[in-house]
């Protein structure tokens, strides 16, 4: 149950649905997710957010499936729940295979494993990745 | 500075040094990094970690750089400091370009951002994430 | 589901009843949270958390209103959902307004995307934010 | 080390110095963090990043330093070392007196055992902390 | 809801069913938990983890109910529910007593507040804690 | 460096100092650990911190060495620099061996990994995980 009551659109204040309709325009849905009737209590987070993220997800040099995965990993460190859901669905939506899903989920696991291996010896940096200060002239070196 | 010595490859034991040879040798590199010589002090978990790294970021439906980018993320939620400099050195190695490493440091703090605001809300999940349970006939929901 | 049963006061022992009492008492409330009821099992564990929690959020030079924001805020990076729950709960009966609880949320939820960047770039700490070493003479540097 | 070059003004791009001048105003000071140095790798993400900040830490109903102590309790939970330094050394400069640092730590540091604890033991949720889902006309639970 | 379908040894394939015979066998259970249904999704997963699990949680130097206590611990941080039910559930299988468990959350508890402590004050690192590098003739420091 | 001063023995005030005195005598050790230093900034967090440390880490149903491990299995989740060494230092100086420590540390990363994989697939308790709600009647469900 959330801590807010969730703003419908009929409810919402002409601030909101214009946001909600930006939503609905760009994703050509009938209806927004529930993240955004949440944050509809607070409209300039609401209106900050999907600016934000409109721009960060946005078409770039990164493809959009490979934006959400990245999402997905994170979501997962952070065992955000609604997250880990509503990005998955959207990865798949996508064109996500079962086979890319499960790749991703092995790395997102071994790089705890080895985060966690790393962290705990405290190793030291490797002087070749910090070589060059920067993009670039930086080194060749492969991690881990 | 680590909690155990590193070992180097003279010093090492033969069932190091056949780690170490099969690193350097799939690598073509002339030595191993730092992670490899203090995990070296257990040599069952080196030998563990060594193949199971192998095998998760050997090649399959995600392509190497998407693996790197993913450890990236991974890395930075869990503030890993030897993961971030290896494996943004990795990436770049890979072929990572500055534009890419920008939107992909973008889309891990956007994450950050609304994996906070979902968390504080406790956004109920759309049933529409939930239907289908699993892959093969999953719904067609857009995360967030 | 819980891992232990919940203790309720007409169970407890002697040891559990004393602390539910002076709970109670400095609450002005007919019983205990569920929290108390966990911790019930475990009576040593019960009576100094009660008695430090008591110390910390006494009287003193924050106002308690501030106090259960703070602690909103590591409830929501920890992801601990019974305190979310809970202490917003709190915050709101301690009289938080709307719009202060909307500006809370946007705090903690921009702090988290300038946190991993800083993370995700290693940025190195400015001099003027370590002069001083210490509270009586440190520099006026500020923050991001 | 940073994983990228740190851009000084003089180097920096129209774009880059048209954000630096606007926090160098904002902030009457001479030259911008190394923070913001960083993100000058990533003109979008500087622009982007500024502007949400000064909208998220400006004037509103909680005040400044409020606002600087709650980014140290999410900087802290996260570890971030850049950010905690400063955003203490900038709560300083706001007025934060060692008495209510003492304090700050205190509940933040409380507030992680009891988060453990109530995770540890999947404390149920009490449904007075439901009631009324929203803000208008919820009960009035006592967090813990 | 996972967010995969769990699949059950009715309807696994030859190479799935094999680790969950494997698994039966080990533990003399007529059934695998819903974590290895869900890893069945992704055979190359569910082969190496239960190997690699079964490698780390074999018989060592360390008692197999301090390894559940650890694997606790860390679900507990990690804020994994699965993973906090699951483990919880085999260490008093394996013989924890309450006295134990509650010894044990007190423990995790009070570390989750020191590092907190420590981590806000940036407490710097005693030499002694340093002298050696190693464990051969690491100094006898006492930690905290 | 840390964000108050260390305060020393000498300088310190007897309220201070009476803490440290019994700290110094408990160990049987010339001079507290920085970490006691940093504290004394805030007598009452001193007082208080080490009081509830002495209890909890202090004889019981669990051994010394045993808390060790576990203070270093949150430490490294939670990355706390100055924990990770100052209880690795301790639990070396308690008897810790070497293949202990390579055990700890692969159960440690074991967890991380099957934690993110679970979180991931937010894989459903099996209910034999439930039965008995608590200590005394719980089935025999073996973790994972």
């Amino acid at each position: 149950m959330s801590t807010v009551p969730l703003i419908h659109y009929e409810d919402a204040s002409a601030e909101v649905r214009e946001v909600f309709d930006a939503i609905k325009t760009a994703r050509n849905v009938p209806d927004v997710n529930n993240f955004w009737k949440a944050l509809a209590n607070h409209p300039a987070t609401l209106k900050r957010t999907w600016e934000s993220l409109s721009e960060v997800m946005g078409p770039g040099s990164l493809d959009s499936l490979t934006k959400e995965m990245l999402y997905i990993a994170v979501s997962i460190v952070n065992n955000c729940d609604y997250c880990i859901h509503s990005h998955t669905a959207s990865a798949f939506a996508k064109g996500m295979t079962p086979a890319q899903y499960g790749e991703l989920l092995a790395v997102i696991a071994m790089a705890h494993e080895t985060n966690a291996l790393s962290t705990a010896f405290k190793v030291p940096i490797d002087p070749q990745f910090l070589v060059g200060e920067g993009i670039g002239d930086r080194g060749l070196g492969i991690g881990d």
